[in-house]
C-alpha cells in the first residue's frame, strides 16, 4: 500500500468538542505512519483548500494534541462552503483535484453538518470520476443534532447540557425572586430549523407539565395567543415560568418571528434575538415583568461545561473516521449508535453519505408534550445519557487552557488560485 | 447573657455564592447554641419580614446546608426592598419592631447589596431608639462589585470568572470563522451604574490594546462615531473582535442607550438589550456581520463556575457576622481586606454602615486604558485573585445538584399585618 497524505478540514459552525475530533484524528493518523506520512489540515475550511492554505500537522507536539481536545472553536479555522455542481462550477472541482494531487492526499477528512456530508459526498464522486483515489469521509458535528444516520451528533450534547445547567440555574434565580420581580426568564438557544437545543432545556426542570417552564420548538409554528393563554395560567399557579426557546421559532405563516437578512448573498437569513421579542410582548400582553438571556455563540463554545459523553462520542468518530478510510471506504461517515438506553451504551458505526447529506432529523412528535410545550419522558429519556458526565477543561490563573497551534504554513506548489479560474 | 434568636434576611437579586453566606451563618450560629437558640430566616426578604413570614431553619439537617453551599439563587427568597423613614411610614417601623420582639430576634442578620445596608443601618438605629437590642449586621453580596469599605463583594467574583470564561471562550469561536462569518460578537453584562463585570471581560484577551478586543464601561459615556472607528481598526487588523459591554451604558447626554420604562413605580428601569441595539448599530454602520449574546440571570446564578475565591469570601462574611454580632457590634459589615495582592492574601475585617450604605464604588479610571476601551494591568492584578479557584459543585444525573430547603414555616405570633397598618 502507497504511503499517502491525510487532509482534515472543519466546516460549520465550531463546537465545544469538535477539536476533540480534530486531536482524534490527527493521533490516529500518526498511528499509522506505514500508510499516512502527514497529516495537513486546511486553514479556515474548504476555501482553505481552494487557496491552498493548509498547515502541516506534524510540527503539534503530542502536548499540543492533547491541549486541543480541551479548547473550544474549531482549531484550524472554518468556513460555512457551499460545493456547486461539476456542470455549475467545473473551474472549483478542477481546482480541488488539483491541490489534493498536489500535497498527494489519499484521505480526506471532512468534519461538519448536513452541508459537510454533501460537499463530502461530492468529492467522494469527484476523485471517483477523475481518478484521484482520495478516500472522503465525513465526521458528524453539530450543535443542532440535525444530522440523519447518527443517533445523536457530536457537540450537541455538550452545548446540551450547557443550556439545561444554564436554565436550571436560571430557574433558580426566577424561584427566589418573582414574589416582587421577575416572573418571566425566557432563554434563547440556536436552532434554525430544529429544536433538540430546546428540548434540552426541557431536562432543566421537572418531568411533565407540572413545572413552571414551556418550551417553544423550532418545529411548532408560534401560536402568540395559545402561548400567552398558557404562560399566564403557569405564572398564576407557580408565581413564575421560564421559556426555553428556538432562535428559528416560526410563526404560523412560516415567518422567522425574529430574523435579519442575510449578511451577504447567497447566506441564510441571520437568527437571534426571538428572546427579547417574546419579552416584548409578554410585558406589553400581560404586564408580567420579563428578562431574558440569548447564548448565541456561549452555547457551542462552553468547552468549560462539556459533556464527558459528548467527548468520548467526539473522539470515537474522529478514531474511527481513520480507520474507515484506511479500510478504504469512501462516502461514509462514522455515527452514533446508541446500542442500549438503559443502561446507555453506545457503539461507532458507518453509514453512508447517500442517505445522510441535505437531510435534517427534527424532534420527533413524540418527544413532544400533547401540547407542544414540554418534552416527554421518551425524550427525557434520549436526552439524558447524552449529558452525563463531567469534562472540565484544566484551568490555569481562573481560565481554562486554550492551546493555539503552531500551524506550520506548508508552500504552496500550485499558481494561486482565484474564483474566476 | 440571654439566649436569643436570630434572622438571616436576603435582599436583592441572588449571586452563585449568596447561599454559602446563608449556610455559614447558620452553622456559625448552630456552633454557640449558649447565646443563639434558633435562626428564623425571612422568606421572600424583608416583606417577609413584615408579613411574619419565617422560616425556622432548625429543621435543616446538616447535609441540606452543605448541598445549599451549591446551590445557587437565594435559599429563602429574596426582594428589593427600601424602608422608608421613621417620619414617613411610623406603621412599617413598629411593624419591623413588633416581628422581632414577636419572636424574640437578638440578632439581625441582612444579606444584600446597598439598599440593603442602608436599610440594616436604618433597623440598628430603630433597635436603638426602641430599646429592642436587636444586634443588626449587613452581609456583602451583589455581583455588581459596587459595595464600599470592601476590596470586592461575594458574588462578584463568580460573575466576573463566568463571564471572562464566556467571553474568552466566544473569541475561540470567532478566530475560527471570521474570515468568512462573524467578525464583531458583542456579550452584555450586567451593571447599572458600574462597569466592573465588563472590566472582568477584559480578563478574556491577551493584555494591552493589542487584543482584539473591547470593553464599553457603564462609567465611560458611549460616543458613537469613536467606538465605531476603533471597532472598524480592530477588524481590519485582526479579522475579528469581542466588545464586552454594561447593560448601563449610557449617551453621552446621560441616558441610557437601552431601557425599558420600570415594571412598577419607584423601580429603577429595566435594562437589557444593550448588546442587540449595538449589534444593529456595528451591522448598519460598518456592514459588518455582528453576532451577540445577553447573559442577564445566567451570570448570576451560574453557581457550576463559581470562583473558589469567591466561595471562600462568602464563607468567611458570614461566619465573621455571626462572630461579630456577638460581640455586640451593630450597624456594621464584615468586608473583605487585600492584605497582600502578590500572592494574594486577605482577611475579613469590619466596616462601619455609616460609611458604606448608600454609595457606590465605580471602576477607577486608572483601572481603564486611556482610550477607555481596555482594562489596565493594574485592573488586571486587582482582577485575577479574585477568579482563582474552581468550586464545581455536585452533579446528578449530568445536573449540578440543586438542594431545596424543607422550610419549616414559623405560627405567626401577630395579626395579618396589610400594608394600610
Amino acid at each position: 500500500m502507497r504511503v499517502r497524505n491525510a487532509l482534515y478540514v472543519q466546516g460549520g459552525g465550531p463546537t465545544a468538542v469538535v477539536n476533540t475530533t480534530a486531536a482524534a484524528v490527527i493521533e490516529a493518523c500518526r498511528s499509522h505512519r506505514d500508510q499516512i506520512r502527514t497529516v495537513y489540515a486546511a486553514r479556515f475550511g474548504m476555501p482553505g483548500v481552494l487557496n491552498e492554505d493548509l498547515v502541516d500537522t506534524s510540527g503539534e507536539p503530542e502536548a499540543v494534541l492533547n491541549a486541543l481536545r480541551n479548547t473550544p472553536g474549531s482549531a484550524f479555522g472554518s468556513a460555512r462552503y457551499r460545493l456547486a455542481s461539476r456542470d455549475e462550477a467545473p473551474g472549483v472541482h478542477d481546482r480541488f483535484a488539483s491541490v489534493l494531487a498536489a500535497h498527494d492526499i489519499g484521505y480526506l477528512f471532512y468534519n461538519g453538518g448536513n452541508g459537510s456530508a454533501a460537499t463530502t459526498l461530492q468529492l467522494a464522486a469527484l476523485s471517483q470520476d477523475l481518478g484521484l483515489d482520495v478516500t472522503c469521509v465525513h465526521i458528524p458535528k453539530t450543535i443542532d443534532n440535525d444530522l440523519m444516520g447518527t443517533d445523536c451528533s457530536p457537540g450537541f450534547a455538550s452545548a446540551a447540557k450547557y443550556l439545561a445547567v444554564s436554565m436550571q440555574e436560571a430557574a433558580t434565580d426566577l424561584a427566589s425572586t418573582h414574589t416582587t420581580s421577575t416572573r418571566v426568564f425566557i432563554l434563547e438557544s440556536m436552532g434554525r430549523h430544529t429544536g433538540w437545543l430546546v428540548a434540552a432545556m426541557g431536562l432543566a426542570t421537572e418531568e411533565g407539565d407540572r413545572a413552571p417552564s414551556m418550551l417553544l420548538f423550532a418545529e411548532m409554528p408560534f401560536e402568540e395567543g395559545r402561548f400567552l393563554a398558557r404562560l399566564e395560567e403557569i405564572v398564576a399557579r407557580h408565581g413564575y415560568c421560564v421559556v426555553g426557546a428556538s432562535e428559528g421559532l416560526r410563526t404560523q405563516s412560516g415567518a422567522f418571528v425574529e430574523s435579519l437578512p442575510a449578511a451577504r448573498q447567497g447566506n441564510n437569513e441571520q437568527l437571534g434575538g426571538v428572546a427579547p421579542r417574546l419579552a416584548k410582548l409578554v410585558r406589553e400582553t400581560l404586564g408580567l415583568k420579563c428578562h431574558w438571556a440569548t447564548a448565541d455563540y456561549l452555547q457551542r463554545s462552553a468547552r468549560h461545561l462539556a459533556s464527558a459523553t459528548d467527548v468520548a462520542h467526539a473522539d470515537g468518530v474522529g478514531k474511527t473516521a481513520v480507520q474507515v478510510a484506511l479500510e478504504g471506504q469512501t462516502g461514509v461517515m462514522p455515527v452514533i449508535v446508541r446500542a442500549s438506553e438503559d443502561p446507555y451504551r453506545w457503539k461507532i458505526g458507518v453509514s453512508e453519505l447517500g442517505d445522510i447529506a441535505c437531510r435534517e432529523k427534527t424532534v420527533p412528535r413524540n418527544f413532544m408534550s400533547d401540547d407542544g410545550y414540554s418534552i416527554t419522558s421518551r425524550c427525557r429519556n434520549y436526552l439524558l445519557p447524552l449529558i452525563q458526565g463531567e469534562a472540565f477543561p484544566p484551568f490555569r490563573c481562573g481560565l481554562p487552557v486554550h492551546v493555539k497551534m503552531n500551524g506550520l504554513l506548508v508552500p504552496p506548489r500550485l499558481p494561486r488560485w482565484t474564483i474566476a479560474s
